[in-house]
């Protein structure tokens, strides 16, 4: 996908929970090029049996202190409640230079509170969230292939440090992932519009569903693929979603107003049989599912060199502002100047419009840039 | 002390409209023993050609009328409002002992109509719907195995002829369906609950989320598989689905409203920090999706995983080389990555030695897979 990356690899992973999640990350990570040990902590005996014999981990600790020596990369991949707990444990203990990422699906109020536990070591964090996944959970259902061509979201805030974010997006990069980066509450709103309401609405569908099916009693019998689509999602965890749509109450409830009013006003179109409205309703949707972006990896890469202030913050408000727009970073590096500070980063976007855009978007927040061949 | 009775086949028949459901009846009925002629009537110069030329027809002639001597079983696979036309043209010419049925989505207004317009032949009509689709239509996306496992919902009404039904269903059981009988009414509060509403939804999601796309314009980029499921359908034919919810409208409307009065609920409990109403909601949702009948099939089914290269055609491809070798296709799904592209097809196959055959066939074909237990 990117051309060859001038990052150094993680040699040691740790990973924090071997669900889907952490168990596909490791399967994932196993296949990229330098990594040298992958240790996985679960509080489950079984899971760590498991985790080793599955052959996702080199080995299997119950908790994450016990394994922190030497690791350069730790993935949180727990529920987000459980997450400030062992990042306290952990904090002083991270070594230097190694990075902290998680994959909590809400993140507005979790990184500023890992952030807060870490102290000192805050640059060292940058908050993640894969958009993939499954209604299957656990380490049974891991995947290698769970992120390739998924969109992995990361939200670095001012002062994070730039090797850390390269490092972070090179090893997401190998696993097949593209990086969009975009701060903690965009993502939030983000995911509450393309993840917390699908999930509420499925979840609604098939309880109003099973509800009718009691005086209907064929109707769960004539429900075929359009029904199964729509409500797949329904079986998902429904702690793991309470602990979701708690954690990001605020953006989901201002989606679902939103949501009722677009069905409400279809609703009223329907009985008062006013056809053209209907028909204008259904023709826009089936259009923007029809263009609903895929993988454009033929697409030409082109490296934006953005001249960067040695100052904390420049990196993380150039990434925010290319992910805020929906422009992926397909690639990223450091080039550095003579005396070893920070010359430039050198960022690579699939295609001739996206990369004009990113330009554009850049000038508005002040920064100049050029486009360079790759 | 007569045997009993097996149902006479039809040998002649003539299918009027080849879109998918038409096209995809016709291959299907190519399959049956006994029959001998298949005609297909269809308005468009282009799409007759091509139904002889892929081989779905026997011939195919502009109006039903000039096909209608001899013919033993009629199909009507046009929408609902060009369906009372045809049957006035047809009505006088149809043979005695003759069959007609119909795929329209909406029974309980024009069921009746029929019945009128056919006068004393009414008992030859039993009134049908396939719970088989797609978001695709057209003669191309015509699929011989589109019915095999399909709920066929018929909506026979007082006098229709027991040998007609025995016949009727005789004829679709061999194609793979499986037929369930319900009279016209009770047809359209299912159909209104477990097809026409999710429908609305998806298509009010695509739409929400679309005009939010504006504000955030990384929202799209974002959607992963949850989303992607949810609104698939959404991509659907406008016209027709205009046409299905004007003709069920009053049904539409009851479960529409039923749907709100849910999400409503849900929304109230989560302003409220409810969590225990909210958690009973996503565990009532989960239990219910786990429960949705399957098909009931004696043989163990496998899991036959396919990772699919993520080109047009794979699929097709894959489908019509198991397809093509009489191996049915009990269950299939798509395993998506992150971003809503094709990562795998999982083919349920019934029995270890065509599971076994099906690998071959695949490998063949230069497809690998792998089977998982289910």
């Amino acid at each position: 996908m990117s051309a060859p990356r001038s990052s150094q690899p993680f040699e040691r992973i740790l990973i924090v929970g071997c669900g889907l999640i952490g168990g596909s990350f490791a399967l994932a990570s196993r296949q990229v090029a330098g990594v040298r040990e992958i240790v996985v902590a679960d509080r489950d005996p079984e899971v760590r049996r498991r985790a080793v014999a599955l052959g996702l981990a080199d080995r299997a600790v119950a908790s994450p202190a016990e394994a922190i020596e030497g690791v350069e990369l730790v993935l949180l991949a727990i529920p987000v409640p459980s997450m400030p707990d062992v990042v306290s444990e952990l904090g002083d203990r991270m070594p230097n230079d190694a990075v902290l990422t998680d994959v909590g699906s809400v993140k507005s109020r979790l990184s500023p509170k890992i952030r807060e536990l870490l102290g000192e070591k805050a640059p060292c964090y940058i908050g993640g969230h894969p958009m993939a996944g499954s209604e299957d959970s656990g380490i049974d259902a891991a995947d290698g292939q769970l992120f390739q061509g998924a969109t992995w979201l990361l939200t670095p805030t001012g002062d994070v440090e730039p090797d850390a974010f390269e490092r972070l997006s090179g090893h997401l990069h190998a696993i097949g992932a593209r990086v969009l980066a975009v701060d903690p509450e965009r993502h939030d709103r983000l995911v509450a519009a393309a993840s917390h309401l699908p999930q509420v609405l499925a979840s609604a569908l098939m309880a109003h569903a099973s509800r009718r099916a009691e005086e209907e009693g064929a109707l769960l019998a004539v429900a075929a693929g359009g029904f199964r689509d729509v409500t797949r999602v329904a079986a998902s965890d429904p702690e793991l979603w309470r602990s979701i749509l708690a954690e990001n109450r605020v953006a989901v409830l201002a989606e679902i107003d939103g949501y009722l009013e677009q069905l409400a006003s279809v609703r009223d179109a329907l009985e008062a049989e006013d056809w053209g409205t209907v028909t204008a309703f259904l023709r826009a949707a089936r259009d923007a599912r029809r263009a609903l972006p895929l993988k454009q990896i033929a697409d030409t890469l082109h490296d934006l060199v953005i001249p960067l202030p040695d100052t904390p913050g420049a990196l993380a408000a150039v990434t925010t502002a290319l992910g805020g727009t929906g422009i992926n970073i397909e690639d990223l590096s450091m080039r550095h100047a003579g005396d070893g500070t920070r010359g430039a980063l050198v960022i690579a976007i699939a295609g001739d419009e996206a990369s004009q855009r990113a330009r554009a978007v850049l000038e508005e927040q002040g920064f100049s840039s050029h486009l360079e061949p790759r």
